[in-house]
């Protein structure tokens, strides 16, 4: 199967740079390229402009103030120094509350410091639908709490957290709480300041800026332990010089994403989730209630994603079947199997993550090609036969 | 005075990217875009750049295998990873011995591992001409030595330290040997694989290729603990999504490194050097023996640098008075000051740092207007007109 279709419908894992930003960035590589922290006139222009980035990602979030703001290499450094400050800067509080949902940045460095004695890590699970365990949370919250982090937005379902009340509540026991908010920014309104929230993690490439550039949300008066300790960049709290293209290309995605149309963005998710439910039997949305615009999980009975995403490749269609940390590995999900995905559609979810680059014809590819695709692969496996005779 | 002069001296703060190495990043943005941990056809382009860019770092850093080579943010990332992984993956010791000279993202980590009961920082002191002072260096190494962080060469002096003697001696108490090579990378050959070195630290904007990316040598079979944690990238050693732009582009950087003329970059250094002695009196070579070859740092008798600097930057001509980091404040240089430089000379420290975009013209312009800056600036020196009564 040849074609000249080339539909990217995997944009959670990484965006394509808006044109407008590779173009605000390429003055700093050979003509403003001088260190920001220098005096002279070849880094007079740089600080100006890391400032005016720093504005549009505080005006994108919705903070008080731009030096909430702290730029860094992008969501996993960001969350890494969330979790590592705040047990550094609250002695006598050693536990991490957090949900079996997170991405693996987080994850996996609970799972770390819970091995080298650093902290005692609370895994509160979800439900069929994606939310948290209230009670369980309520639970797991005390005086030894240092901080919670709990994902603003999950980047395999789409689920949105109340992350809100999940702070308010966090503040009832007086820890920090924190948000990966790398799969909402940009998608959601945010308006931290409005928010018990006290840390804040986002990264430049899931909003169609730059891939190595993030940002730390810190609020005013939250005590602060750098990870990168040197030059005085970031006013101290994060050393090394300063990736001026890539901060400037964050901010001008900031600005970008604030004038996104994301009625349209839900409209084509809503469209290709209602059209595939319509042309697939047994096909399950995984992730209920308030989602992402953009993002739709969606599994396949008796499906394998892995086969199915490569004849979708082969089509000229990219999608995914979870994190793209995760792909390539045969593993189903951490996410979906805390939702408790029956075992059946477990291996045969696929995410489809859409932006403000969709256009109508990747949706119309998808819904033109992937009934088929699942049929043929469907054909191959006994169980499916089995149950499409019990059911003829 | 104006001039339409721009002469950029300031290469050891930061250099201007390549256009090859913008060229070369350009396609990663908007077109071959995808995560490279995706199993499409978008990201299918891109771990292979990844890997050839791997391989042009192996190449100038003169590693034996392109998998040694992990990429980072930077330095400072660089150089952090380096020091809590040698800290973490060696049970039983907790020192680290370092140098008085050392960058400031060494240093001020150590001091905090000290401050925080972490490690125990043995600091060894250098002499007027810059050589670490080899018998304290002998007498701080014992088994409890964790790693010993030496750095190839000084950011604000250029003096080259033996780096090979010191790893050798290094292992014979079963040291780890780290060096921070990030003004060492590019300007002089390294060749790790000859060599007792276990870890290094580059970074990309201090040979044309762009800020935010890095690399850490960590030598085959050398126990590494990751700073990142989550997706499985850089084989699992430095997660986050891979920053393919900027690797892409270190990789450029590294292969026109190897291409450079340091022969003609040194005899225009040393024509600066002579026509500045020559010129000014009471002006001091900091940094005797080995010495980067792109590196002057003179100073001068009676004279302020902040001054000096401001002259020279509106005539157009761009210095520092010592690492980046450090500019705008008053406080002399700590390496300066580790060298006992004298204090009269101390605070009237120039650092001149050449590249291979460097012309003959920029050389001209300070040897043109240097002297009549520093006599002016010294005729306000009270200090001066007595010297200067006393000597005539
Ligand atoms: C929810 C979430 N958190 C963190 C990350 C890590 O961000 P980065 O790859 O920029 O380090 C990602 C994406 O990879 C993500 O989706
Ligand atoms: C010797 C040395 N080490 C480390 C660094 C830090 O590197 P970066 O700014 O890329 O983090 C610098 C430069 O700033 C340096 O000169």
């Amino acid at each position: 199967m040849t074609t000249n279709l080339r539909a990217y419908l995997d944009n959670n894992a990484t965006t394509r740079v808006d044109p407008q930003v590779v173009a605000a960035m390429l003055p700093f590589f050979t003509e403003d390229f001088g260190n920001a922290s220098s005096t002279h006139e070849f880094g007079a222009a740089v600080a100006p402009a890391l400032k005016a980035a720093r504005q549009a990602v505080q005006a994108l979030i919705g903070a008080e103030f731009d030096h909430e703001v702290i730029f860094t290499s992008g969501g996993t450094e960001s969350n890494t120094t969330a979790l590592l400050s705040a047990l550094d800067t609250q002695a006598g509080r050693d536990e991490i509350v957090t949900s079996a949902v997170e991405h693996p940045a987080v994850l996996n460095l609970c799972q770390h410091l819970e091995k080298i004695g650093r902290a005692k890590i609370h895994v509160i699970p979800v439900n069929e639908a994606g939310d948290l365990d209230l009670e369980a949370y309520r639970a797991a919250l005390s005086e030894k709490t240092a901080v919670v982090s709990i994902m603003w937005a999950n980047n395999e379902t789409g689920k949105i957290f109340p992350v809100a009340e999940l702070a308010t509540l966090a503040k009832t026991v007086g820890a920090l709480f924190h948000t990966d908010a790398v799969q909402a920014t940009g998608k959601i309104a945010l308006n931290v300041k409005d928010k018990a929230i006290d840390i804040l993690s986002l990264s430049g490439h899931k909003l169609h800026g730059p891939k190595g550039v993030g940002a730390l949300y810190v609020k005013k008066g939250v005590k602060f332990s750098p990870l990168f300790r040197g030059g005085k960049q970031e006013r101290g709290r994060r050393a090394g010089t300063e990736n001026a293209p890539g901060i400037v290309g964050l901010g001008a995605a900031a600005k970008l994403a604030l004038e996104a149309d994301y009625a349209r963005i839900a409209a084509l998710r809503d469209r290709l989730q209602q059209g595939l439910a319509a042309a697939i039997p047994c096909a399950l949305v995984n992730g209920g209630g308030a989602r992402l615009p953009n993002t739709l999980n969606i599994a396949f009975g008796y499906a394998d994603s892995e086969a199915l995403l490569h004849k979708l490749d082969r089509t000229g269609i990219a999608a995914s079947s979870g994190s793209a940390c995760a792909s390539g590995s045969m593993e189903p999900s951490h996410v979906l199997r805390a939702l408790r995905v029956p075992p059946l559609y477990l291996q045969g979810a696929l995410r489809f993550s859409l932006s403000r680059d969709t256009t109508d014809a990747e949706i119309d590819a998808v819904l033109q090609h992937l009934p088929a695709i699942v049929a043929s692969a469907r054909e191959k496996s006994p169980l499916w036969v089995e149950f499409c005779k019990k059911t003829a």
